[in-house]
């Protein structure tokens, strides 16, 4: 069976995100004063082939702990359905 | 009113994704082979004030078209909730 899974992975809250302070202050300069706290992070799209759905999830964790998310100062969290 | 808005922007499924690319080469390396098609995007979460939600959304809509989102090379969807 095939999966598609969607990770979105987040800088720790405890941490400075500098990416997104720039463009929270950016968006006073387009006129949009009223957005703050920007925070950015990625988003992955993947498809995976496994059994169940379970031995997916449990093969989609274990690609954010491996190789995806940086776990001091990211953290992530993920969706899986199956592809009809 | 204060919402919280939450931004995917993917790169079009027309174009190449070299990034996402070496990421799948990737998962093999890792003894994840049954993992392919990696794309990757941003994820931005971002907090606004609004007057109610149709607004909110219309800021948001702004944010992505003027400053986030590169629309030649991304699209961009988004959701838009209050705080509570």
């Amino acid at each position: 069976m095939k999966f598609k899974a969607h990770i979105n992975i987040m800088p720790l809250k405890e941490l400075l995100d500098p990416q997104g302070k720039a463009v929270t202050s950016s968006m006073t300069n387009i006129g949009l004063p009223e957005i703050e706290n920007v925070r950015i992070g990625k988003s992955i799209n993947l498809e995976i082939t496994a059994d169940n759905a379970d031995v997916a999830r449990t093969k989609v964790d274990e690609a954010c702990r491996k190789l995806l998310a940086n776990q001091i100062m990211e953290s992530y969290e993920f969706t899986v359905e199956e592809i009809a």
